[in-house]
Order: C-alpha cells, then sequence, then structure tokens
C-alpha cells in the first residue's frame, strides 16, 4: 500500500483520538491476578484490549482513522489489506460511520476470520498470497474507488489510535516501572511509545516479539530496519514486519526488544486461561510470556502488560495447546 | 455425608452470608453482550463467577459455612469429600480462616484438581471411587478429628452463601423476567430461588440440567426425587444428585428445568468463548445453552444467567470441543 504521506503522530494525536473514539470503542478494564503476580514475582496490570470491540485493540487505531476523515473523502471509503483483526476493524468502523470497507485478502485465508470481516459489511477483494498481488489488488481498489487506503500499523492515525491502550492503563495506573507490548508491524508499540514518554517518562518499554518472526530484535541490533525474514510463530497477529516510522518512533522511545519461544508464549497462554479465565490470543500472551523469561527487568517492579486481543482460533486449539508441550 | 442438623436456610441468611464473605469473596461483575442477545433474542446479563476466587461461585458457601463455626468448631477444622471446585473452595476458605481442611477424595480424581485443592492447603485423603466408601472415609475424618462438617450442597449454609450471587446481581439488575441456572446438587439453585423470592418475585426461575444427568427434571416431572441414574455428561460440575432440601426450596419457587444436550453445551461455550472472551466451563456455559434451546421462554425478556465457573482442563480441550461438531 502507499505511504501515507502524514506528518508523524505525537502525544496530541493520541489525546484528539481518545476524543474521537470515545463513542464508539470500549474503555477496557485494567485486570490484577494475585496468583501471576507470585509468579512473575511483580506487580503486573493487564490491559484487557480482548474485551475491545472487535475482540482486539486493532479498533482503537481503525476507527480513529475513519473518524479522522472529511465528509469527501470518507463518501468514498477505505481500503486495505488483511485477512485478521485489522481488517475485521476497519470494517466495523466503517459501518459505524456508515461507509463503504473494501479488504484485499489473500487466497487461503482463514475462512473464520474473512467471515468476521465480511459480517461487519466489508466488501472482500481476494487476491494471490503474495506481497506484490497484494499491492496491485489494493491499488487497482484504490484506483477505482477513491478511497483512503488504511495501512494496518504504518498509518499515523492507527498509531495515534492504538496510543489511547496505553493512554487509558498510564491514566489509571501513572507510576509503572515497565510496559510491555507485543511487537509485530509496531503499531501498538509506537503508539505505547509515544504515549508513554509523555506520561511516564520514568518507565522503560519493552516489546515482546517471537523468536520466529524477529525482524524487530534485528533492526534493533544493527540500528537499521533488518526485515528479511520468513516468519514461523504461532503469533498469527506478530507476522508482519516492522514499519519505517514505527522503527523511528520505537528508537525514540529507547525501546528493548525481548524475543520469546513459541513454547513459552503458549506456556503463558495457558496460565493466563487458568488463572484469569481471559480467552487471550498467542499474540498477546507474547507479553507475559517475555515478562516470565526475563525476570531481571521485572523482578519487585510495576509492569504494565497490554493484552492486545482474543480472538483464538477455537478449531485449530489442539494443534496449538499441543505446542507448550 | 451425615445430614447437618440446621433449619432450612431464608432470605436473612442470605445477606448475612453477603456480610460474613464480604472481606473474602470477590464481588462479580454483570457482563453483557450485544452479539449474544442477539443471538438469543433477549436482553441477557451474565453473573460472572469465573471470576470468583478459585474461578466458581463455590467459594461463597464454602466461605460462608467456613466463617460461621464458632471459635471451638472451628478450632477441629472441616472436612467434606471433593474432588471438584467444592473441594478448592473449602481449602481456600479453610486457609483465610487459618484452620485445617479435610477433603475425601475418590481414587481416579483429576490429578489437577487434586493439585488445586492441596494448593490452598487441605489435607487428602484418598477412597475407593464408591459412595459407600466416600461416606465412610468421611465419617472416618470427622470421628479422627472432630471437624465440622461442610457438604458441597445440603449444607443450608453453603446454601445461603451460593445465594450471595443472585442476591449481587438481582441488586444491579432487579427487574429480571427470569433467571437461569445449572442444576447439579442444587447448591446454586436453591440459593438462588431463595434471593429471587424475596428480591424478584416477578422473576422465573429456569435449571438448566444436561440430559445426561436429568434427575431434577425427572424429580420435578414426578413431584418426588428420583435420583437413580448413571450420569453421563461433559457438564462435569453437574454430575451430582439433587439435593432433599434443594428440591424443597426449588418447588417453592416454582422453578422449571430445561434439559440440554452435551453438543448444544459445547456450542453455547464456543459462543460465550468467542463472543465474550471469558473461558468458562462446559457447567456454566449449558445456562446459555438453555435459553437459545427453549427461545419461547425468553423472546424479547430480560434474562440474568450465572456462569458458575471457568475451571476447565485444558488438556481435555480437543475431545471437548470436538463433542459440539
Amino acid at each position: 500500500m502507499t505511504t501515507q504521506a502524514l506528518p508523524l503522530p505525537a502525544i496530541a494525536d493520541i489525546f484528539d483520538a481518545a476524543a474521537r473514539i470515545a463513542p464508539h470503542a470500549h474503555a477496557t478494564p485494567v485486570l490484577t491476578s494475585h496468583a501471576l503476580d507470585a509468579e512473575a514475582g511483580a506487580s503486573l496490570h493487564f490491559k484487557a484490549e480482548q474485551l475491545q470491540r472487535i475482540g482486539a485493540f486493532k479498533f482503537r487505531g481503525a476507527c480513529n482513522a475513519v473518524f479522522s476523515l472529511d465528509a469527501a473523502q470518507a463518501a468514498r471509503g477505505v481500503v486495505t489489506h488483511s485477512s485478521g483483526n485489522h481488517g475485521a476493524a476497519l470494517s466495523l468502523a466503517a459501518k459505524l460511520r456508515g461507509i463503504p470497507c473494501h479488504v484485499v485478502v489473500p487466497d487461503g485465508a482463514v475462512a473464520a476470520k474473512l467471515a468476521a470481516i465480511e459480517h461487519y459489511g466489508a466488501i472482500l477483494h481476494r487476491c494471490a498470497p503474495t506481497i506484490a498481488a497484494r499491492e496491485a489488488s489494493c491499488a487497482q481498489v484504490q484506483a477505482d474507488t477513491g478511497g483512503s487506503i488504511v495501512h494496518p500499523y504504518t498509518d499515523p492515525r492507527v498509531i495515534a489510535g492504538q496510543g489511547t491502550a496505553a493512554l487509558e492503563l498510564l491514566t489509571a495506573q501513572p507510576d509503572l516501572d515497565a510496559l510491555v507490548v507485543p511487537l509485530g508491524g509496531g503499531g501498538l508499540a509506537a503508539g505505547t511509545a509515544l504515549a508513554m514518554r509523555a506520561l511516564a517518562p520514568q518507565c522503560r518499554l519493552f516489546l515482546a516479539e517471537p523468536i520466529g518472526a524477529a525482524d524487530g530484535a534485528r533492526s534493533f541490533a544493527r540500528g537499521a530496519l533488518d526485515l528479511d525474514m520468513v516468519p514461523d510463530t504461532v503469533c498469527d497477529g506478530l507476522r508482519g514486519t516492522l514499519g519505517a516510522i514505527n522503527f523511528d518512533l520505537l528508537r525514540a522511545a529507547d525501546a528493548q526488544v525481548l524475543t520469546v519461544d513459541d513454547a513459552r508464549t503458549i506456556a503463558a497462554m495457558r496460565l493466563l486461561w487458568t488463572r484469569t479465565k481471559q480467552l487471550v490470543e498467542p499474540s498477546s500472551a507474547i507479553a507475559l510470556a517475555a515478562v516470565l523469561a526475563h525476570p531481571g527487568h521485572f523482578a519487585g517492579r510495576r509492569v504494565g502488560i497490554v493484552l492486545s486481543g482474543g480472538n483464538v482460533d477455537l478449531d485449530a486449539l489442539p494443534t496449538l495447546l499441543a505446542r507448550a508441550a
């Protein structure tokens, strides 16, 4: 998708986003668990975005982008590619504004996810499962409709929207020592970084990334984007590559990547299910897994963790749960 | 276990119980879901007892029983038989009061559940998996320790404690048209009946029971207890037979049993997981399944549903989820 010619987001954009999405998004609760605190040797504060609309934080960014459009832009609708939560989020946001939404999806995407996207009213456009086909298809749909492209994580409006989760968390718990969020494309991570620098500069930002999709860790180690990878992880929300402006915002916040293997992520997911009765997905549980795997950073500290979503494919559960053994 | 020589519980006992357990139990939230309302064609209010301590409503009754003991009784501890949530609940309640807890468990019980009971400090006493062996073992432990027996559902203190869930729900939502709770031994059901008659006499009480453990339905049809059954259901919390005082209290409330097959229960469980991200167990999901299976009773109504617990055995999940297919 064409990069948006929009300025870098700043903290004021997160405040604007919070006001813009307030009529539509849930202010999710912050959950605690004595059992998990004991497990981690730290005081954990979980921002429960599995309870957000569409079951993931992605609704925040999509909603902010859709409601940022002026009337003329809005009338032409929005366009994106995503076979996951961003597609569902943009579809619902567009429905709430009453405008068209076009989602380019690759052949072979999980049927249940496509059904969720269509459920909210988006028009699906199928393409071959390659980046070239996806870009071409997006460009074609944009040319045909004049719609606005909303990239899943490099769009500044999306980043500002995702930052509202950390804004709410830090408003409820201003004295956190550390924040831990999953790292995929970096939309949530960059939004969190912006909110944290403004509201809790004492806080350290940690990014939990799957070992099987560690372009972020390699990019930080090298000091420049290093995106060459073939993702191999159960964290289906974290297989994208880090965006350029996301990387810049994360470096400015002195963020640190912690890589986690899938077995630890699934074990952390089981722990969250058992102890909190919250159905979170692997791409969320990786943040707790990072805390448990790297106690040196967190012991005795007050730690905020963004549980990013709860869209688990129940039919794939048996295979998934077996990964922790 | 020997029946307690205690008077029948009344609404005043539920108010007393609420005050007694308040320092220890969670006041759980009432959850709603637009998606599930649409599915049911009704306005559903879920009392989220999966978020109660030990992950089930059972903590309320056990806590009330333990904190009802006078000092001399308490010093001798408590005794029960249970390989499930009641054992864990009594163990935690006894730990909070600082008194011994003895739990008789049958050989062959699920190791994870026994670990949960022991985790809170109870002493386990193993016996053969027959009712005779269980009764004998309980009597022996009582004789040896002088402890107080706390039956999982016929004890009036337990019934009053379980009634606090409905007390909270009806305080938050006084104008419900119907209440739906799972029916096993009848502790939660009888406590709910007492609270409802006093606080919401306009409300109808429905009891969701597995077809494979339908002693309650048969007893209501016959007008007398009819407990002869070999339970065959995935609802492991609902395999016990209806207690005599529980049956009396439920008849006095004009309760109606709705039987549900396991496939519908598992389908309702999947729906709850997917839509609310709450990990509830089959013995809880059966209440939603009853609402969906019997729309004539609920269409257009305001319905309270007690989600009784969330202690799912993750290792058994693949088998469980396959039951809905």
